[in-house]
């Protein structure tokens, strides 16, 4: 079977699994989208894409951001940026706030909120207009100009983003949060709101598939080093509180958000995005999840 | 350069680490131990070894034990046996029990000690003798019969082991833990207790490199399935608190101990071990953590 | 009103609360008895005594026997004892393993089970019967020879122990229980095991309204000061995770054990003890913490 | 002895304990404060006031002012307050957070810094210029209107209250906060930065001596229930991680500041104000705490 055809069976196999999770509901915008809406895309290093159902559909990354928003940090600072945030996993969520009292104010990872946090406060020291580069960045990663940030859906998340106002907050009792937190949290919640196809997700993730360098116009993104360093942060962390669950079943570095896409990276070979809205309880879209396992099933590729 | 001559190179460019770290000093056996010992070996699939040091000297190789007994667990109960651990990474030390507390008893995943402590009860119910079928089991592994237990080490572990005690107890209480706690840490502390070499560890670990195959008898230990989502579990928690960073700079699936000792897993390639007594803040070999990292730098070959 | 009326007002108007609460049930002794029995007496400084229902009924003491152990621990150690154990209230029961571990393995006062298992060791290491001590101490206390250990009980908690024998087995690895666990646990289960009716156990605290003297005999048990540091110390707590309630409700120094049994003291003046098993959630006598109430309300008698 | 020559026995007896805390210094306006300054004031109900050192110096009153706010808001709510806020003993501050979480946003206690903040909250609700109404409050109990709030205070525990920040904006996550954070936390910094001298201080808590009503002007503040029950919450919970230590060592209703205030009551006599700004570890006043010990232990009057 080539590539077309591994997604068309994947498709039919896992579609019903959109009927077994709930969307997110904490703001109008996410819990508005169908959740029959279900898109599969892979984009490999020679040029070629695949995709299937709804993948020229937009829809809210949320998270995922957290990957372009580190890389651009991360380029910038090098590996001075360890000294604000750690690369450990997490464990659960409920310790959160208690595990960053205990390690002084430091995030443990880049892809929880709090680390995700710390990198908008270092990308506002660094830029006089930070989304617009941000925006900028995705745009050239997924050779697309057509991405945007959705208005509404910031301003949602900025209404209810009290625990985000309480992270960074006591981040900055620590003095690890630099800018006004209103500031730091205003280009938070925009990189969430940006709304991308699966098609454009999984071109704009193919720089990290191929050593960290651009695939569409050859700028070195990140060096070779770090973009294998970038894929070990993200098996380890990239998935919440199921990344160990997800590098168990799926075997590749990958990144969710609670909008219902899922991303992730086979090294020198491809990357693959997923969008179906149904979340499971960790907060990882169930239909997104069980397509990636297939895949690499299906294929036998996997990091492992 | 060839491996050999990758090896020497290391060794030279790494001996001066054990004067960084300080040696376990729980129990006699380990404070004795003289820290400027130090070897590496590397078993190829091939059947090449290569080694440099002191990879000849046998020493206790405490929690990488902990990938034998799981494997020999999870071989017998299949994908049952995560009914009774996790498998997620644990965060830090610090909120172990507080974690359990919260995940009623079910340990986070194999390799931290309450997850241990589980397998080693799983064993205990299956087999008769268990600790003669674990060793038994290594001996096949490793392709050599010359190895033990220490039972001066065993019994030192038993009479400072207060909080492994209390964990089982407190696995206990949930009902995790099947057996009396004095049999589970028998076997538990005995595990611990195993004392290998390098050359005996590095070729133990080859059948994990040969998708779960034995390469020297050609018995199947884990399916190819097994064989790669056990990789994907030491990658994301192998390394204690510490294993975040190890897959970040080495990039490779592998296991620690407070010996001193670290065994390491190229998928498809080769098993590697490193053997340093000084252990850094978070109880991994200072020595040996540079040389896995020095090594993937050097051939350019990990998971990423 | 004079007390014996005020006894059958709050004995009437408080039974139904027996309907409300549940039995323990974590052991068979204690599963199987009579939610209906309900007790209540007061011993006065004056010798004069008032109760009404089952008080002559024996019931398990559980863990008001800590009362008892505190108070020979202290009276033989003096503030010697902070040393191993703290004065501070321990706020919820789901934080007692993790802040055990933030303070080292110090308990945060007497009657958690932390603290109280501590005290056991204490006894353990200055009598040679501990057991037979405690027995005699508190006869003399109640005036009463009539009072026995429940054999069958304490090796029912023994076999249901063991987040006990967690909490014990995570302090000795700080140091702070001298003792075998198994030796100080065979006495503490013992002295949960205490037998005694609300009119002993009402006699048995009078010392503690007396200055610290045993109105009975005249002995001294405590000193001036010791004994209203007591009083303090179960007022801040001594009822669980509801001792603020119980100080805002009812203003007396308490204890209570999950037998149904509620013992408290006014200074100077009486001591009174109620006992109906079913347990509100906090795992405090339901009835009996209403009937504590009604009787600071109906006399206008508290320490504030 | 009077209580004139008892204080100034004390006075001389504890001066120099002025020289082993540490002042707090997270602003400017407490860290200039000398720390030799010390006054010790007491109000009787029957009248009569006695005072030594620098009773009429004004100092920062900080958290004592949580015993007003309170007051306020119990005045308005009556027992309704108990579904906003908790009232057990706090444990640690270093669980703080995670106590919040475990407990749904309801703070444990109203003399928490998150107690507090919701007690601010139930303020702004009620009045249009709530700083303006407790402020009257104050006087009035105190019988002086040479009391002001001091807005360089306020403002510098704006710019430094990055904790309270994220206690608020973490409790309005589980919407327990109704106003903006802003304004509540604005009310919050004022009545922090309130500036009473000893003998204000003294004055203004007789009303919790006598039953709740006011003795200057005989207006009812609180009934006697709640005026009872006030003094059960701050003896529990008065003194931060102190309290049980509090209650132990000197048996008052007591409320300290890291000011270095201390006020106490003692039901049906008298109240007590002690200050000394510099602090021990765990945020009271070092002479403050003597002074109170020493004046119940030579006045043999405590509420036990």
């Amino acid at each position: 079977m080539n590539y077309q055809e591994i997604l068309h069976r994947i498709y039919h196999e896992t579609k019903h699994f959109a009927n077994h999770g709930k969307v997110a509901s904490y703001i109008p915008a996410l819990a508005n989208v169908p959740p029959e809406l279900y898109g599969i895309s892979i984009a490999c290093l020679d040029k070629k894409c695949f995709s299937v159902g709804d993948h020229a559909v937009p829809f809210s990354i949320q998270s995922i951001s957290k990957v372009f928003t580190f890389t651009l940090a991360y380029s910038i600072l090098g590996d001075k940026i360890w000294e604000r945030i750690d690369r450990e996993p997490s464990g659960n969520a409920f310790n959160s706030l208690v595990q960053l009292e205990h390690e002084n104010g430091i995030p443990r990872n880049p892809f929880i909120n709090a680390g995700a946090i710390v990198v908008a406060d270092i990308l506002l020291s660094h830029f006089d207009d930070p989304a617009k580069v941000l925006l900028d960045f995705v745009r050239e990663q997924a050779d697309d100009n057509n991405i945007f940030y959705d208005a509404e859906v910031a301003r949602s998340e900025k209404e209810t983003g009290h625990r985000n106002y309480a992270l960074a907050h006591f981040m900055k009792s620590f003095g690890n949060i630099h800018n006004p937190v209103e500031n730091v949290l205003d280009l938070y919640f925009h990189q969430c709101s940006m709304v991308m196809t699966t098609d454009q997700l999984a071109c704009s993730m193919l720089f990290l598939a191929n050593h960290g360098t651009n695939p569409h116009n050859g700028n070195k993104v990140l060096n070779i080093s770090q973009s294998k360093r970038l894929k070990a942060l993200l098996l380890t962390s990239g998935m919440y509180n199921e990344s160990g669950d997800f590098a168990f079943r799926v075997g590749m570095s990958g990144k969710s958000g609670v909008g219902g896409g899922i991303v992730a990276v086979i090294p020198q070979l491809l990357s693959m995005a997923v969008w179906s809205p149904p979340l499971n309880e960790r907060g990882n879209s169930v239909a997104g999840f069980e397509a990636m396992e297939l895949f690499t099933t299906y294929t036998g590729k996997s990091v492992f």
